[in-house]
């Protein structure tokens, strides 16, 4: 998508055509700055400190990491060291490890000679292939806005978004904002109201930011806002992403993202989710047995940003020794989502639903 | 309640029997400040800057401010004068203004020579039918969490609260903290989840101090984590204050408490409302007509903490220019309210349940 008028993707080859060059994540939104890989070590330091983050940008950092090792030594002992030091970086990222097998498996019949060159253009395909996803959600969910907008005669259509699944999670356009960019640029009026998700903020520091930056207008709220912006006509539309769908339809995301299915329900506006076909879990039936990851009470205690001064502060919100626990998704149910859009098309959250669009993959059903 | 062992309240006269000592709530929770108040202006200054806050608590601080005017010039101009000054401090705070107005009548009968001697009598007065109506508050609502407590076999009750309806706000005991003070004192075994409540974070810095000041088992939560503990068994009982209760029972209280609602209805938890009479408007039928006071976007996108150094720094959350909307109160339809605790008993959150309570004040049903 575009920052300030100028296409970017979060992850290119540099001019030089073999160093890797990504966005500082960690950087936004106070600062906009391009850091360079030239070596895999590079590679997996960006990895685990969140220079990159989001499920398919860590498979495309991890696959041109890969590229920089092989660069510099291409043997079996090289690359398989390099693929599982890589892979080491972010333990629970399901993407990470496919993007590093889909390397192998395109790498390992090749003489040691050959695997560089071919590690690129594997890495470049894979990227497209997120991207060309990423880009079919927005076709589909763009037609949602579009008959929205259609019966809004003109006024724009206000969306809610959760957490951060953007273009900056993803190589270019994202999941959840997919259809929203289609929209915008096909010239369709519309407005985001982005949840500042707390407790790691992605809403107030990505989302906001990367909206903002296209040139969708967009305006950050506390995420207790949205329900009562529901209950005044205020949203006409839920939009977010998924860290993982059950069989059933049920759907693990952010925490905090099944109050707004309830809020949406309540008031009878559509909640839909965006995702790949790779975020489909169908050896799990439902959400009940998802476990919840328990991240650190830390980030419930301490809140980052830009001090007076310019510089970056972490302050401490309450008072020293208060416990705090910070569950960091929730499973929304089926039965509160109106739909799923996947690269495939838009289909009901439920077995039968999935199986439209995933008939074989869904177990021969 | 108790500031680590010592009983405390939020206001008192201090030993020089004249002068009038608060706690400064500003400083909280990084530090228990005491402020003396010597004059009106003081008092005025107090009420103004938030040192003192929450309904309850600005009318008794408005009273004693007045005592400490009369001592100076207890002339009719001059108490007019005092009484105009200390309310246009909050202008839309209506216990303010009650408070006055109680104490105008209280004293206009009066000769100036025995204004001021009066005027303490019925300040003490006035706060001590603030503390009783909370204390009568929790002795009902403390009721209910002892039924929980005997179903769960000396498990801990867990009660999930929203922003600060603690001692704190009012002169002590609190509205929804009331019932878990008198439960906890009791030796009933609970613990509060207590909501951070954005963008203001009354329950970080507030609600999770002074609970845990008195000893209350409590764990600060995100705001966007109470749904999934309530899906997942770990929330009995939701427990919040309000700003206001319309004549069907629908109730108006600090963002986000309506998502709460949801979430413990969708998941068969009761959810109860604690409140002193005063907070019934009697005159408006619903919460439809309510208008939401709509606060400064910098409250979104500044939140204010310790820095390592010690210092109370404000950092912002977002890129420069985010625009942020800040709605303060949402309304919880009274079909998702349990019941409503309030100092006369425990009735339904209708205008039939309100009339078994307040027959007479309910219009002559």
């Amino acid at each position: 998508m575009k920052i300030d008028g100028r296409a970017m993707r979060t992850i290119w080859l540099a001019r030089d055509g073999w160093s890797v060059e990504v966005i500082d994540q960690t950087k936004l939104p106070h600062a906009v700055e391009i850091a360079r890989w030239t070596t895999v070590a590079d590679a997996a330091q960006g990895i685990k400190t969140m220079v990159v983050r989001g499920a398919p940008l860590i498979g495309g950092a991890a696959a041109y990491g890969l590229c920089l090792a092989l660069r510099a030594d291409a043997s079996d002992a090289a690359m398989q060291s390099a693929i599982e030091y890589l892979a080491r970086q972010r333990p629970t990222a399901v993407n990470l490890r496919w993007a590093l097998e889909r390397m192998r498996e395109a790498l390992a019949p090749l003489a040691p000679a050959e695997r560089a060159q071919t590690a690129y253009r594997e890495a470049a395909l894979l990227c497209e292939g997120e991207v060309e996803a990423c880009r079919m959600m927005g076709v589909y969910g763009a037609r949602l806005i579009r008959d929205i907008a259609a019966r809004k005669g003109g006024k724009p259509v206000n969306i809610l978004t959760h957490c951060n699944a953007g273009w900056l999670a993803c190589i270019d356009w994202g999941t959840a904002t997919a259809p929203i960019y289609h929209a915008h640029d096909a010239g369709v009026p519309l407005h985001v109201w982005v949840d500042e998700t707390r407790p790691r903020n992605q809403g107030a520091s990505l989302t906001a930011w990367e909206l903002g930056a296209h040139g969708v207008p967009r305006t950050l709220i506390a995420d207790n806002a949205g329900g009562h912006l529901m209950q005044r006509g205020e949203v006409d539309m839920v939009l977010v992403g998924t860290d993982r769908v059950t069989a059933n339809g049920d759907v693990a995301n952010k925490i905090g993202t099944y109050l707004k299915a309830l809020a949406a329900r309540d008031c009878g506006i559509p909640f839909y989710v965006a995702l790949p076909q790779s975020t489909i879990d169908w050896e799990m039936p439902d959400g009940s047995a998802i476990e919840i990851e328990e991240r650190a009470a830390e980030e419930v205690l301490h809140i980052s940003g830009r001090a007076p001064d310019g510089r970056i502060v972490s302050v401490e919100i309450a008072g020293p020794g208060t416990p705090a626990a910070n569950p960091a998704f929730d499973v929304t149910p089926a039965r509160l989502v109106t739909g799923l859009i996947t690269e495939k098309g838009i289909c009901a959250a439920s077995a039968a639903g999935l199986r439209t669009l995933y008939g074989r993959d869904a177990g021969g059903a």
